[in-house]
Protein backbone atom coordinates (compact mmCIF):
# COMPACT_ATOMS: atom_id res chain seq x y z
CA UNK A 1 0.00 0.00 0.00
CA UNK A 2 1.15 3.31 -0.69
CA UNK A 3 1.71 5.88 1.72
CA UNK A 4 -1.16 7.95 0.23
CA UNK A 5 -3.39 4.82 -0.17
CA UNK A 6 -3.33 4.82 3.34
CA UNK A 7 -5.27 8.12 3.49
CA UNK A 8 -9.12 6.94 3.88
CA UNK A 9 -7.52 4.61 6.61
CA UNK A 10 -5.91 7.49 8.73
CA UNK A 11 -8.80 10.04 7.97
CA UNK A 12 -11.24 7.01 9.35
CA UNK A 13 -9.01 7.21 12.62
CA UNK A 14 -9.55 10.97 12.80
CA UNK A 15 -12.61 10.97 12.01
CA UNK A 16 -13.28 8.24 14.76
CA UNK A 17 -11.19 9.72 17.29
CA UNK A 18 -10.16 13.09 17.01
CA UNK A 19 -12.69 14.99 14.99
CA UNK A 20 -13.92 18.09 17.58
CA UNK A 21 -17.75 18.19 16.05
CA UNK A 22 -19.18 20.38 13.67
CA UNK A 23 -17.91 24.35 13.76
CA UNK A 24 -19.38 27.20 12.31
CA UNK A 25 -17.61 28.71 9.23
CA UNK A 26 -15.86 31.93 10.79
CA UNK A 27 -12.63 31.28 12.60
CA UNK A 28 -13.81 31.27 16.17
CA UNK A 29 -10.44 33.54 16.74
CA UNK A 30 -10.79 36.20 14.00
CA UNK A 31 -7.37 35.14 12.72
CA UNK A 32 -5.75 34.23 9.51
CA UNK A 33 -2.04 32.65 9.31
CA UNK A 34 0.49 32.66 5.95
CA UNK A 35 2.61 29.88 6.03
CA UNK A 36 5.28 28.23 4.04
CA UNK A 37 4.30 24.88 2.31
CA UNK A 38 7.36 23.49 4.40
CA UNK A 39 6.97 19.80 4.32
CA UNK A 40 8.47 20.29 7.92
CA UNK A 41 6.08 23.60 9.08
CA UNK A 42 2.88 22.60 10.53
CA UNK A 43 1.86 25.91 11.30
CA UNK A 44 -1.07 24.71 13.61
CA UNK A 45 0.77 22.91 15.87
CA UNK A 46 3.47 25.67 15.76
CA UNK A 47 1.64 28.04 16.91
CA UNK A 48 -1.43 25.55 19.22
CA UNK A 49 -4.37 26.38 16.59
CA UNK A 50 -7.00 24.50 17.33
CA UNK A 51 -9.32 23.31 14.64
CA UNK A 52 -11.81 26.14 13.90
CA UNK A 53 -9.95 28.76 15.00
CA UNK A 54 -8.13 29.87 12.24
CA UNK A 55 -8.05 30.30 8.25
CA UNK A 56 -4.23 29.25 7.34
CA UNK A 57 -2.98 29.82 4.26
CA UNK A 58 -0.18 28.43 2.90
CA UNK A 59 2.39 28.35 -0.42
CA UNK A 60 5.93 28.41 -1.58
CA UNK A 61 7.56 30.63 0.77
CA UNK A 62 4.66 31.70 3.09
CA UNK A 63 4.48 34.99 0.74
CA UNK A 64 1.71 37.61 1.09
CA UNK A 65 1.17 38.94 -2.07
CA UNK A 66 0.46 35.65 -3.30
CA UNK A 67 -2.20 35.19 -0.90
CA UNK A 68 -4.23 38.28 -1.38
CA UNK A 69 -6.86 36.80 -3.19
CA UNK A 70 -7.76 34.44 0.47
CA UNK A 71 -6.54 37.42 2.55
CA UNK A 72 -9.38 39.88 1.06
CA UNK A 73 -11.88 36.78 1.00
CA UNK A 74 -10.51 35.78 4.84
CA UNK A 75 -11.14 39.56 5.77
CA UNK A 76 -14.31 40.68 3.40
CA UNK A 77 -16.76 37.37 4.07
CA UNK A 78 -15.19 35.73 6.84
CA UNK A 79 -13.84 38.57 9.71
CA UNK A 80 -10.81 37.67 10.60
CA UNK A 81 -8.97 40.97 11.76
CA UNK A 82 -5.03 39.75 12.18
CA UNK A 83 -2.93 38.42 9.64
CA UNK A 84 0.16 36.34 10.89
CA UNK A 85 2.93 35.72 8.33
CA UNK A 86 5.12 32.25 9.03
CA UNK A 87 8.85 31.99 7.06
CA UNK A 88 11.01 29.65 8.14
CA UNK A 89 15.37 28.75 8.05
CA UNK A 90 16.24 26.72 5.70
CA UNK A 91 13.56 27.52 3.21
CA UNK A 92 13.86 26.51 -0.35
CA UNK A 93 12.92 29.83 -1.56
CA UNK A 94 16.50 31.31 -0.89
CA UNK A 95 18.14 28.40 -3.38
CA UNK A 96 17.04 29.27 -6.40
CA UNK A 97 16.41 32.52 -9.01
CA UNK A 98 13.66 32.88 -11.49
CA UNK A 99 16.01 32.49 -14.33
CA UNK A 100 17.28 29.05 -13.40
CA UNK A 101 14.10 27.92 -12.63
CA UNK A 102 12.63 29.48 -15.88
CA UNK A 103 15.29 27.88 -17.79
CA UNK A 104 14.44 24.35 -15.88
CA UNK A 105 11.18 24.14 -17.55
CA UNK A 106 12.39 24.70 -20.70
CA UNK A 107 14.88 22.56 -20.32
CA UNK A 108 12.84 19.75 -18.99
CA UNK A 109 8.81 20.47 -20.05
CA UNK A 110 9.90 21.87 -23.54
CA UNK A 111 7.82 24.71 -22.73
CA UNK A 112 7.94 28.20 -22.58
CA UNK A 113 4.70 28.47 -20.67
CA UNK A 114 6.45 29.12 -17.44
CA UNK A 115 8.94 31.88 -18.99
CA UNK A 116 6.38 34.83 -17.36
CA UNK A 117 5.69 33.23 -14.00
CA UNK A 118 7.47 34.96 -11.18
CA UNK A 119 7.96 32.59 -8.43
CA UNK A 120 8.72 34.94 -6.08
CA UNK A 121 12.32 33.55 -4.69
CA UNK A 122 13.99 35.53 -1.91
CA UNK A 123 17.26 36.10 -0.88
CA UNK A 124 16.97 36.60 2.67
CA UNK A 125 14.47 35.37 5.08
CA UNK A 126 13.93 38.10 8.05
CA UNK A 127 14.10 40.69 5.23
CA UNK A 128 11.13 38.40 3.76
CA UNK A 129 8.67 38.70 6.48
CA UNK A 130 9.69 42.38 6.99
CA UNK A 131 8.68 42.56 3.27
CA UNK A 132 5.31 40.87 3.70
CA UNK A 133 4.36 42.77 6.74
CA UNK A 134 5.16 45.97 4.62
CA UNK A 135 3.26 44.86 1.87
CA UNK A 136 0.28 44.17 3.46
CA UNK A 137 0.46 47.18 5.93
CA UNK A 138 0.49 49.29 2.91
CA UNK A 139 -1.98 47.45 1.04
CA UNK A 140 -5.21 49.30 0.04
CA UNK A 141 -7.27 46.21 -0.11
CA UNK A 142 -6.37 45.11 3.25
CA UNK A 143 -8.18 46.50 6.53
CA UNK A 144 -6.68 49.42 8.42
CA UNK A 145 -7.87 47.71 11.92
CA UNK A 146 -5.98 44.69 10.80
CA UNK A 147 -2.88 43.28 13.40
CA UNK A 148 -0.20 42.14 11.27
CA UNK A 149 2.81 40.30 13.01
CA UNK A 150 5.87 38.56 10.97
CA UNK A 151 6.89 35.34 12.65
CA UNK A 152 10.28 33.07 11.60
CA UNK A 153 10.24 29.39 12.34
CA UNK A 154 12.94 27.84 13.21
CA UNK A 155 13.16 24.49 11.64
CA UNK A 156 16.16 23.10 13.55
CA UNK A 157 14.53 23.29 16.94
CA UNK A 158 10.28 24.02 16.13
CA UNK A 159 10.79 27.53 17.77
CA UNK A 160 8.67 31.03 16.82
CA UNK A 161 10.15 34.11 17.17
CA UNK A 162 8.18 37.37 16.54
CA UNK A 163 10.22 39.56 13.78
CA UNK A 164 7.90 42.82 13.31
CA UNK A 165 4.24 43.73 14.10
CA UNK A 166 2.73 46.22 12.07
CA UNK B 1 -4.11 37.76 26.91
CA UNK B 2 -5.08 37.79 23.45
CA UNK B 3 -5.32 34.77 21.47
CA UNK B 4 -2.49 35.50 19.71
CA UNK B 5 -0.47 36.54 22.73
CA UNK B 6 -0.44 33.26 22.85
CA UNK B 7 1.49 31.83 20.14
CA UNK B 8 4.98 32.20 21.76
CA UNK B 9 3.71 30.14 25.07
CA UNK B 10 2.01 27.41 23.12
CA UNK B 11 5.02 26.87 20.67
CA UNK B 12 7.39 26.77 23.50
CA UNK B 13 5.41 24.00 24.61
CA UNK B 14 5.12 22.36 21.08
CA UNK B 15 8.65 22.65 20.96
CA UNK B 16 9.28 21.02 23.82
CA UNK B 17 7.24 18.50 23.46
CA UNK B 18 6.29 17.54 19.91
CA UNK B 19 8.68 18.56 17.77
CA UNK B 20 10.34 15.44 16.00
CA UNK B 21 13.61 16.98 15.15
CA UNK B 22 15.14 18.35 12.39
CA UNK B 23 14.21 16.97 8.79
CA UNK B 24 15.27 17.06 5.46
CA UNK B 25 13.57 19.75 3.35
CA UNK B 26 12.41 17.50 0.53
CA UNK B 27 9.12 15.99 1.65
CA UNK B 28 9.88 12.26 2.58
CA UNK B 29 6.59 10.92 0.90
CA UNK B 30 6.99 12.90 -2.00
CA UNK B 31 3.09 14.24 -1.95
CA UNK B 32 2.14 17.56 -2.20
CA UNK B 33 -1.58 18.41 -1.02
CA UNK B 34 -4.02 21.79 -1.90
CA UNK B 35 -6.44 22.24 0.42
CA UNK B 36 -8.84 24.81 1.49
CA UNK B 37 -8.12 27.42 4.09
CA UNK B 38 -11.13 26.94 6.21
CA UNK B 39 -10.32 27.40 9.61
CA UNK B 40 -12.06 23.22 10.39
CA UNK B 41 -10.13 21.58 7.92
CA UNK B 42 -6.57 20.47 8.71
CA UNK B 43 -5.80 18.70 6.30
CA UNK B 44 -2.51 17.15 8.06
CA UNK B 45 -4.89 15.67 11.01
CA UNK B 46 -8.06 15.06 8.43
CA UNK B 47 -5.37 12.69 6.35
CA UNK B 48 -2.93 11.38 8.90
CA UNK B 49 0.26 12.99 7.25
CA UNK B 50 3.04 13.79 10.16
CA UNK B 51 5.87 16.35 10.01
CA UNK B 52 8.23 16.53 6.97
CA UNK B 53 5.92 14.10 4.75
CA UNK B 54 4.06 16.59 2.61
CA UNK B 55 4.48 20.10 1.15
CA UNK B 56 0.85 21.34 2.15
CA UNK B 57 -1.03 24.67 0.35
CA UNK B 58 -3.51 25.92 1.40
CA UNK B 59 -6.09 28.80 0.22
CA UNK B 60 -9.81 30.01 -0.37
CA UNK B 61 -11.00 26.68 -1.94
CA UNK B 62 -8.05 24.57 -2.25
CA UNK B 63 -7.89 26.13 -5.89
CA UNK B 64 -5.10 24.10 -7.90
CA UNK B 65 -4.87 27.47 -10.08
CA UNK B 66 -4.32 29.59 -6.94
CA UNK B 67 -1.51 27.24 -6.03
CA UNK B 68 0.29 26.82 -9.72
CA UNK B 69 3.19 28.65 -8.40
CA UNK B 70 3.97 26.00 -5.20
CA UNK B 71 3.16 22.73 -7.06
CA UNK B 72 5.62 23.61 -9.25
CA UNK B 73 8.58 24.43 -7.12
CA UNK B 74 7.29 21.52 -5.50
CA UNK B 75 7.52 18.89 -7.92
CA UNK B 76 10.92 20.96 -9.84
CA UNK B 77 12.87 21.89 -7.15
CA UNK B 78 12.03 19.18 -4.26
CA UNK B 79 10.69 15.86 -6.30
CA UNK B 80 7.31 15.60 -5.33
CA UNK B 81 5.24 13.45 -7.55
CA UNK B 82 1.91 13.22 -6.12
CA UNK B 83 -0.90 15.71 -6.09
CA UNK B 84 -3.98 15.37 -3.73
CA UNK B 85 -7.01 18.50 -3.91
CA UNK B 86 -8.83 18.78 -0.95
CA UNK B 87 -12.46 20.87 -1.14
CA UNK B 88 -14.41 20.56 1.37
CA UNK B 89 -18.68 20.69 2.44
CA UNK B 90 -20.35 24.24 3.52
CA UNK B 91 -17.49 25.88 1.38
CA UNK B 92 -17.65 29.77 1.66
CA UNK B 93 -16.24 29.84 -2.55
CA UNK B 94 -19.84 28.76 -3.21
CA UNK B 95 -21.35 31.76 -1.16
CA UNK B 96 -20.71 34.79 -3.14
CA UNK B 97 -20.00 35.93 -6.83
CA UNK B 98 -16.47 38.54 -8.22
CA UNK B 99 -19.27 41.15 -8.80
CA UNK B 100 -21.14 40.63 -5.20
CA UNK B 101 -17.43 40.87 -3.63
CA UNK B 102 -16.04 43.32 -6.18
CA UNK B 103 -19.21 45.68 -4.95
CA UNK B 104 -18.16 45.44 -1.31
CA UNK B 105 -14.54 46.41 -1.50
CA UNK B 106 -15.65 49.11 -3.42
CA UNK B 107 -18.46 50.14 -0.49
CA UNK B 108 -16.32 49.54 2.54
CA UNK B 109 -12.79 50.79 1.13
CA UNK B 110 -14.02 53.27 -0.85
CA UNK B 111 -11.30 51.97 -3.86
CA UNK B 112 -11.54 49.96 -7.30
CA UNK B 113 -8.07 48.08 -6.84
CA UNK B 114 -9.83 45.12 -6.78
CA UNK B 115 -12.04 45.25 -9.41
CA UNK B 116 -9.67 42.98 -11.67
CA UNK B 117 -9.19 40.32 -9.00
CA UNK B 118 -10.60 36.61 -9.83
CA UNK B 119 -11.73 35.32 -6.51
CA UNK B 120 -12.38 31.76 -8.00
CA UNK B 121 -15.79 31.34 -6.61
CA UNK B 122 -17.47 27.88 -7.64
CA UNK B 123 -20.89 26.57 -7.45
CA UNK B 124 -20.66 23.09 -7.00
CA UNK B 125 -18.19 21.22 -5.11
CA UNK B 126 -17.68 18.27 -6.06
CA UNK B 127 -17.00 19.92 -9.99
CA UNK B 128 -14.74 21.92 -8.28
CA UNK B 129 -13.09 18.86 -7.45
CA UNK B 130 -12.95 17.50 -10.96
CA UNK B 131 -12.28 20.82 -12.61
CA UNK B 132 -9.03 21.61 -10.15
CA UNK B 133 -7.89 18.14 -10.73
CA UNK B 134 -8.94 18.43 -15.02
CA UNK B 135 -7.20 21.64 -14.64
CA UNK B 136 -3.45 20.13 -13.60
CA UNK B 137 -3.84 16.64 -15.76
CA UNK B 138 -4.06 18.84 -18.65
CA UNK B 139 -1.23 21.72 -17.39
CA UNK B 140 1.69 21.63 -19.29
CA UNK B 141 3.95 23.02 -16.24
CA UNK B 142 2.63 19.87 -14.07
CA UNK B 143 4.81 16.54 -14.75
CA UNK B 144 2.67 13.83 -16.83
CA UNK B 145 3.88 11.00 -14.28
CA UNK B 146 2.57 13.04 -11.48
CA UNK B 147 -0.55 11.60 -9.77
CA UNK B 148 -3.46 13.23 -9.39
CA UNK B 149 -6.36 12.95 -6.85
CA UNK B 150 -9.60 14.82 -5.81
CA UNK B 151 -11.44 14.53 -2.55
CA UNK B 152 -14.00 15.97 -0.75
CA UNK B 153 -13.66 16.61 3.39
CA UNK B 154 -16.79 16.65 4.81
CA UNK B 155 -17.30 19.49 7.38
CA UNK B 156 -19.75 17.59 9.41
CA UNK B 157 -18.52 14.53 10.60
CA UNK B 158 -14.17 14.72 9.65
CA UNK B 159 -14.33 11.99 6.94
CA UNK B 160 -12.64 12.31 3.17
CA UNK B 161 -14.10 10.56 0.62
CA UNK B 162 -12.43 10.22 -2.81
CA UNK B 163 -13.99 12.07 -6.15
CA UNK B 164 -11.60 11.37 -8.57
CA UNK B 165 -7.83 9.92 -9.23
CA UNK B 166 -6.24 10.80 -12.63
Amino acid sequence: MSYSDGFAERNAAFAATAFPGPQPLPPAKHIAVVACMDARLDPRKALGIEIGDAHVIANAGGLAKDALRSLIISQQLLGTREIHIVHHTDCGMVTFTNDVLHAKLVSDLHTHAGDNIDFLPFPELEASVRDDVAFLRGHELILKESKIVGWVYQIEDGKVRKVVEA
